[in-house]
């Protein structure tokens, strides 16, 4: 009895698919009596509902989209799996698409909305210098969210939807963290500082948290990330984090823009014999698991993640049914103080910085 | 002139699209003549061709899709870029689809054929409990592929394809290592050891090493991670491994099956106080960046995620192009011996390990 369907056990009661559907799934709007009936053929025939099965009632129009850039973000694997339980809740159908770094997301959203009939669309990760022309486009409801991206300040906010944390807020509290630890040289390391980007953003938390202390912005201790390695990842934290401690500058913190450059710092600073914290403070930025199990464990700016994958869901939920318009939703994000940062030593000692074992 | 589309500029030069998506895709298969007329006018009207312009010429039917159970999973991020580039080159639209851990994927499969015609598809993770008869009604050209797949051995390899590591060998490689090395009570971290799963099969591998080694197989020591935290994670290597600690059995090695698992043994180890490789060594299994930039570095088994998901990628355009039937492709992993393994200390030392600083 395995092979029969959703579509089989309808005949049999003599109802629809639909019918069938609301059954198994308790929905309010279904005869009681042909409820009963329709769950007695299901146990009689031993009906195993699967999720597709379930969903036959779902139509092509019943889609959302999550435009991801950055699929190997940790970040997002999370995020998506929220998404999903929202989603499946909601009775829609989900569809995740992969956007190349190099690739304009509202085109390929634009050319979904057309092939696909999605009814909204959530775009994770990337930044946007999308033009409000482009963006009028989109004919569906759409959510620049959360991890990863920027409020895209040129564009009217009454134009779109956003749920995010304040990049620059955060990022000038973590700064103001490792002030108040006693360090004044605090390198950076910063990706993608594009007009808008959340990069730009955490870069200007940090210049004006030592602005407001009085301490000038040394240019040195702005390390950008390679830009021929993946921007964020270990191995760009790591080779970045190399070429800081090869120039020699001094420095008693580094402040990585991303947990998964935090790692990657580390590493470096590990294989140069540098102690953490006790030579040099490493931050990161995002919350993700490593972080956590990272040895030493790191200190980060951590993002609601699951909060915020939820809010994202429901509010184009509710922007689908009309029962919302665009809104702006902000999080905040929460100073997880680990093992990895601690008082600055004194300036003296912070020159005795060994420039790095390996060669 | 930002507005323009491939459609305009075939219009302008008095062509087809898909001519001038030859002549923009520098196609062997277009006369000359035209395709430098076509490429005047892109010049003369500035069009800068996008992605999604490009694929215009794409219709639905030239559609795969990959199905992917575990997306938060390191080690699929870089496969599914792999499989994104081929895919690309060879002009197919690519369809990401996660399935949740309890959902069957070729029902998944079997309804998106039937929805979205497609041309074929790559199974990544999951394992495979599916009968001959079930597999029989997917009616395109599957590859069960790679990394965290095991081969269906209940199923006639006439009926599939696949494309992995020998888990069972590899692990079995992992096992002897830690031998020679002088370990005896060696733990190992178990995930999802169903029938053919690879979790099982790198459980066979490390049995299959200690009795040809004649060493009787400790129970105690044979840790399955827990089964209500997900179970490829650094969370369940981490309490799995102090539950371990607790128990008080000896040890001086711990095998974790996942690299993931085996970030989360080092963490508790650390917390434990527990020195590394001094007093315990930690191999893990997949080769994931993690491992690599882990302090201390994670003795492995790379698996060649790249040319897997290469490989996997043709495979599936060779079957589907009618060039190859199913074909079953092994690649052999690669030992990478790191800081966090070395040789076992003296059976006396090892019952002093310290049962957990950390309640």
């Amino acid at each position: 009895m395995s092979e029969l369907t959703i579509k089989d056990i309808a005949r049999l009661c003599g109802v629809g698919v639909s019918t069938v559907s609301r059954a198994l799934n308790n929905h309010p709007d279904i005869n009681p009596e042909t409820k009963s009936r329709v769950l007695k053929v299901i146990k009689e025939y031993d009906f195993v509902p699967n999720n597709s099965a379930r969903n036959l009632k779902r139509t092509e129009s019943d889609r959302i989209a999550v435009l991801i850039k950055g699929i190997a973000n940790p970040l997002f694997g999370g995020m998506i799996k929220v998404i999903e339980e929202e989603t499946q809740r909601e009775k829609y159908s989900l569809e995740l698409k992969h956007v190349e770094y190099n690739e304009d997301e509202v085109e390929v959203a634009i050319e979904m909305v057309k092939e696909k009939r999605l009814k909204g669309i959530i775009f994770l990760g990337g930044y946007f210098l999308h033009s409000e022309e482009r963006i009028h486009k989109l004919t569906v409801p759409y959510i620049f969210s959360t991890i990863g991206t920027a409020v895209p300040e040129h564009i009217s906010p009454a134009l779109y939807s956003s749920v995010s944390v304040d990049d620059r807020r955060e990022s000038y509290l973590m700064t103001a963290y490792l002030l108040q630890q006693g360090h004044r040289n605090i390198a950076i390391l910063s990706a993608e500082t594009e007009i808008n980007s959340i990069g730009q953003l955490r870069l200007e938390g940090y210049t004006q948290a030592l602005k407001e202390k009085g301490i000038p912005v040394n240019e040195n201790l702005i390390r950008r990330v390679e830009d021929d390695v993946e921007h964020y990842s270990m191995e760009n934290g790591y080779l970045t984090t190399r070429s800081l401690l090869a120039s020699g500058e001094p420095f008693t913190a580094i402040f990585a823009t991303a947990d998964i450059l935090a790692v990657g710092a580390c590493r470096a600073l590990v294989e140069a014999g540098v102690r953490i914290p006790e030579d040099v403070s490493v931050t990161g930025f995002d919350g993700i698991d490593m972080a956590e199990y990272y040895n030493p464990s790191i200190t980060t700016m951590k993002q609601p993640v699951k909060d915020m994958a939820k809010t994202t869901a429901r509010l184009l939920f509710d922007m689908i049914a009309g029962r919302k318009g665009y809104e702006h939703i902000l999080f905040s994000a929460e100073l997880a103080v680990r093992e990895s940062s601690g008082p600055a030593k004194g300036l003296g000692e912070s020159k005795q910085l060994p420039a790095g074992k390996k060669g």
